[in-house]
Parts: C-alpha cells; structure tokens; sequence
C-alpha cells in the first residue's frame, strides 16, 4: 500500500493493519517516508484516534526500530518504573534503591524535565560527577553488580520514537492518546523491562488534567504492554498540588535522601511506598500487597534503601560528601517566603504553577536546550498544603532563587497560585486507582 | 504566532485570523515554513475546514503569494470560465470563441487532463501547431488583438497553490472543500479576470459526485470571489453521462468545431449556450439572460464564433487545415463498435467508465507525467444517452484505439458502463441550478 493511502486510510477514520503500521514506521526510520507524510499521519491520528491493537502495532514497530536491550543474561526479572511527569516529583529516587534493595532489579531509562514538569536527569544532576552516559556493557555491568541502574535515554533505541516526537513537537500533535501511549512504551519496550509500573499523575501540575483522562491513558498502556507480553501495573495518582514540599533539583535530591532517612513529607513517602510496592508485586507476584508495602517500608527503617541508594550513587561517579550532609548541595543565595495573604483552610495549592515558578527562577527547561540551574526553586511549608489550615501572615514556602528579581517573579506567581476557605477542606486523595 | 501555535489552533477547530493565514502561506512559499508543517495544518483544515472568511483570506494569500496578472490597460472587464472537470468537457472551446466574437474580451489560463477528467490544453494540442507558452506580453497583445487568448498555467502566477497541491496530493488532503476552493480561485484571482463563470460539473463523471457537493463548493467560490471583488456566476450541470458524444482530445476538437458550426449535439450546444450567456451577463449584467443566450445563439447561426475560433487557433500557431477539415485531426487507426447487449431504454451510461477507457486507449493521463495519444477515444451514437431506445445489437460507440488489444480491454470496460430499462427513463437535467 503506498504511504499517501496509509495516511487516506486513518484520514478516513479506518483501522491500520500490522503491516501498514510496520511498513510505515519502517519507511520513516529508513526515510523513505518523508516527514510531511509522517506529519499529516499524526494530525490524522490525532484525529481519528486508534484503536489498542493498533496502539499495540505502532508501540512494537517504534520498539523494535533500532536497537533493543536484552537483559536476561544479567537478571531473570528487571523492573522500571516509569512516571507521566508532575510537580516535586522524585520518585524514581526514592523507590528505585528501595526495589533494589531488596533484591528485585531495577534498571531504567529517564528523561529531562520539560515546561512545568521536571526530569530525574536533572534531579541527579544536581549531584555533582552524577554521570547517566553509560555504555551497554557499563549498564549491565552495574545492574549485576548493585541490581540499580539509571541511564539516559539513548538514540540508538526506539529511534522511530525519538524522529516521530520531534516531528510531533512542532506541527501540533503531541497530545494524542495513542501517540503518548505508544512513545512511552516503545521506549520502555525496548530498554528490556520486564515489569513496568506506570506512575500517572492526574491533576494541575500533570500533563493528565483529570483523573478519568488519566485512566483511559494508563489503561492504555497496560494492555499495550500486557499485549507486549510485560507483566504491569498503572498507580493513578493526585497532582493537584506538589508531590511532597520541594520542586527544584537539589532540593528535590535533598526531600529524596530525608525519605529514604525515613524522615520524608507523609504523602511522598506513602506515594513512593505504594509505587515500590507495586514493582515488588510484579516481580513476585505471589506476595500479600500488604506484605510487599511492609518490606518496602522496612527497607526504609533498616537503612538499606538508603545504603542502596549510597552505592548507586557512587557507581555512577556521584559525590557522596553532598549525599551524608544534603547542605552541601547546590544551594542559591536569596531564600524569600511567600506569607499567607489571609486566615483559612488551604483549598488549592496549584502544583502547575509551582513547576512553572521554578522554570523562571531557571530550574527547568522552556525549551528543550535550556541550561538548568540546580540549586533554585520552591519549598513548601508542611502546613501549605491543601486542607491545612493558616493563619495570615505565616510563611507557606520559601523560594530559592539566583537573584531578587527572579525570586520576585516567582512570588507573584505563586501568590496566585493558593488559594483559601473559610470552612475545613478535604485534602485530595493520594492515590485515585491502581489498575493491576 | 508561531506555525505550531496556528497548526493547533486549527487543529482545535478555531477561526485563524487574516494574518495567521497570510503569514502561514507567505512563510510556505519562502521556505520558511517546512513542508511537514504545512501537510500537518492540511490535515487539520481537512478536519476542521474553514469558515467563508478564512477560504477568502486563504485564497487571497495564495493569489498574491506570486506575480499577479492585470489586464487592464487592455480591456476594461475580461471575463474567465472554470469547469471543475469532467468527461467530454470541451466546453471551453465553443464558449470561449462565442464569446470573444461578441465582443466580450476572454482571457484563460487551462489544465492538463488527470485521472478520467480531460484537460482543455490536451485537447488544443491534437491541432498541429498549437502552442500554450505565451510570455505575458504575447497573452495580453493577443488578447488585445482579438479579444481571446488561452495560455497554460504558470509557475509564477499563485506559486503557493502550486507548492500546496503538490503537498496535498501526497498527504491524502486533496478533498477538502476549503482547499479546493481556494486552489481554483487564487489561479483565477491571480489570472485577472474581472468576472468568473464557474462550470461545476455533479455525478459519476466529475470530482463532486452529488448536486448537493456541487452546489456547496460552487457556492463557497462564488463567495470566494465576490468577498474579492470579482463578478461571479455558477453553473451546477450534470454529469452522470459523458457531456457531448466525444470523448478523446482531437475527437472533442471535432466536435468542439461541429458545434461551433451549429451541428454539435444537442445536450452540448445547450450547455455552451447557457454558459455562454453567463459570461455575456457579468459583462453586462443589463442585459436580459434570454437576450445574452439569443446573442450566443445567433454568433453561431451567422459564423462569426467559428470565424473566431479559427483566428485564434491561427494566433496560437495551430493549424488552420485541421480545423476547416477535422477529418485531418489525428486518426487512431483502429474502430471497433460496442454493440447494445439487449434492447430497452438506457437507464446509464457511466461517464466515470467512458472517462478511464479513454485512459486506458492512451488518451488520458494515470500520472501527472504521462504521455497523451490525441488520436484515441471513444464517440458515442446519439442513441446511447440516457433514456434513449435502443434495440439489442445496435451500436452504442465506437472505440478509436491504437491497436486491437487496447481496443478490446475499452470495450470489455465499456459494457459494464451501460444499463438498461424495460420501461421509459427520464434523461437526466442539463443544468441542476445557477448561483447567480
């Protein structure tokens, strides 16, 4: 079937074949199919949508377009985790060394923040002589070794995804169910797990703004990758605020190392011992879900998760001075609070403008190229989130900033961004659903 | 605005504004908008379409994306027609002459034929001679001189279409209604006639298959032209059967002369009388419609739209013996009937089926780069048109054909063109509707 039939096919609304997804997924990457075939396929899909088996197609075609990785020669069961993106959103951090920690492989691909969301990159970043640029030997050498890797996405896998999100990019068609689904889990795919866990956040500060948006993409890609032959779990989770109190590199990295320390805000340490849990239940199955969360739990008291954490640090060139005392972090020079306005219950604390504050103050990305600063961004007061009560005047948050101006900017941003009632306020549910 | 920014306001359904559209085309033609974003924002205007004001400002734009034509230090008003295509459409050919010899300045800018729809410069170019490559100088003298000029399309006139179709034809956004429409009329735009009589052609042998397509894209260029200050008239006629019986470039340049010598067919002559008469009428919208068809009429009564004709093949370097003696008009040297299968009234007669036998006889073009053999086609008997009698084993056509094998594949496609009834059948109407 020639490509320009292809395209009047989804145009007109009717199901793909696994052969035309493959063939044309295979002329792109060849370019043989130039990029504004390929751009008038995504409007199309965009706006025909497709359906899971077709998803599935398209998520095995970008998979296997170059390179895959092959794990099973150093473990017999590899988890990943993988987080639609969100507002203090440190995680991986967090769960990986717990997962690791007790025996169960963790080797994982991440990417850079981008707008409001951050990335684990830049998170590890912040700690100096981090590296991510592993070869395949270096990768599956430390995974055998320590049982935790994390490394940067590379070129050399997925390719299809890399070329078709970069066109997707600029001729406005990002936001297609079956193409965000399918560009996540190529990649996934291809890095060789197999258990995945999908963290999807749902709210202001996720790119999911609601909870039902959510679970049409998380049910998604369960099936896409049950289809795939990967065991997987979806935790659905609340971004209407900020996931724990920090957002910004190094302050994230310092909120990680208290949780692992077992000293961690309450609704990030129970977030990250849901999601470790979860990736403990895929590797074992057989296990009490109860029982799972306990070990999690007891990694954190015992010290190993964080111990882990210390060795995976160190494998990847990490300073481990900035891991034993957080205070020696990148840290910016003005520190400025915002001071609740008036006297009430927290009823919104908008975790999209939190992540839009820091990309001012020059920790995150606009665009793609942007620099990153490590050390700038919000803390919030445990008392700032939503459902707690204040009184006027009492500090909600302090920015970190490289200067007055930005830090300026950046409160009266964010003074827009709380708002307050009179009467008690429900705080959101953490987690909203977990598709198993 | 940035493209990606009018690619997804298009994409959601929204109006773009005059400058969105002006920039977006003036970006395409400079380069500065790449082609993959352009197929995408087809593709979303395939969707989405667009509103009367944004075809006209997209029109526009493409109108003025190159050289434009102004001719009148020349002629004070020209007028222009525009088929939308059909089978046995020589329609341009009798009109144009009818009218130039009325005194009425007609200056045209004409196609090459593709898929089962001829072309008005194919058929020209079976007189020996005939040459299309005017330079503007030699259009408007010619004009000037004899009041008619026919040149093929430039490059340099709406360069933007040009550069758009292109990109169209191999995105599957050909069909869409605001790109048709703006593709016809910024050519006619950019060509300087002040008024436009619009041939749309409904049914199995035109691009619209249903009067009510027909009149809806008719209606939108009619608004197209008049928001740009153009005198616009449409003709919505049938085509469910061939126009005429001639089918095959110097087979309609027979019958085009016939006509002009006022022994055409019946159906044609009527055609051309009523478009004729249009165009008279944007000329000088005084005049009583029955008044401008009688002057038609009357032009070829008395000889003067033939004597027309022959000065303006004359101008174009055709050959004037051809045209006082058609038989001399290349010839195929094969001539097999199609014999009636069974007796009854014809109930169709496919024009779509005569339109691909005269491509597959050589005549016509699958690709925009093939060749055309003049000499072939197919001629129909009077008797083969709709809601004729006809008795089994009479001859329903004649297939003019290079060679035997040809020949028989035509015919073998032909008999499944013509169906019969037992009881009477109503021809079809000429005309459906004219938007004055």
């Amino acid at each position: 079937m020639r490509t320009v039939d292809i395209i009047g096919k989804k145009r007109d609304g009717a199901e793909l074949s696994r052969d035309e997804i493959e063939g044309f997924i295979r002329g792109f990457v060849a370019g043989e199919v130039p990029d504004y075939q390929a751009a008038a396929w995504c409007m199309a899909v965009y706006w025909r949508g497709m359906t899971p088996s077709e998803t599935a197609c398209l998520t095995e075609a970008m998979a296997f377009s170059g390179a895959t990785l092959d794990l099973h020669d150093v473990a017999p069961f590899v988890v990943d985790k993988h987080s639609s993106g969100g507002v203090g959103d440190k995680t991986t951090l967090v769960v990986a060394p717990i997962v690791a920690s007790l025996g169960v492989p963790v080797a994982k691909m991440s990417g850079r923040g981008l707008s409001f969301s951050g990335g684990t990159l830049d998170k590890l970043e912040a700690i100096s002589g981090f590296r991510f640029d592993l070869t395949i030997d270096q990768f599956k050498s430390q995974l055998r070794r320590i049982s935790l890797v994390l490394a940067g996405q590379t070129h050399e896998l997925a390719p299809a995804d890399g070329k078709l999100y970069a066109l997707r990019d600029v001729t406005a068609t990002v936001d297609s169910l079956p193409l965000i689904a399918s560009s996540i889990m190529s990649k996934k795919i291809a890095a060789g797990a197999d258990g995945i866990v999908l963290d999807v956040k749902a709210g202001k500060g996720a790119f999911m703004a609601t909870e039902e948006q959510a679970i049409v993409l998380a049910d998604l890609m369960v099936q896409i990758g049950r289809r795939l032959g990967r065991r997987m779990t979806a935790v659905i989770g609340n971004m209407e605020q900020p996931l724990g109190l920090a957002a910004g590199n190094a302050l994230e990295v310092a909120e990680a190392i208290d949780t692992l320390r077992g000293r961690g805000p309450a609704d990030f340490t129970e977030h990250c011992l849901d999601v470790a849990a979860e990736m403990l239940l895929l590797a074992d199955p057989a296990t009490e879900p109860a029982v799972a969360r306990q070990r999690a739990l007891y990694s954190i008291a015992d010290g190993s998760a964080f111990a882990k954490f210390r060795e995976f640090v160190a494998a990847q060139g990490g300073d481990l001075r900035q891991i034993d005392d957080p205070s020696s972090l990148p840290r910016a020079p003005i520190q400025l609070p915002l001071l609740a306005a008036q006297t009430g219950y927290v009823a919104a604390a908008d975790a999209r403008a939190v992540g839009y504050a820091v990309v001012d103050l020059g920790g995150g990305r606009a665009r793609k190229s942007d620099p990153v600063d490590p050390s700038v961004g919000v803390v919030l007061a445990p008392e700032a989130k939503i459902g707690c009560r204040v009184e006027a005047g009492q500090p909600l948050l302090q920015v970190h900033a490289r200067d007055e101006a930005t830090a300026q900017a950046a409160l009266r941003r964010l003074a827009q961004a709380w708002r307050f009632a009179p009467q008690p306020v429900a705080p959101p549910p953490l987690i909203h659903r977990i598709i198993r």
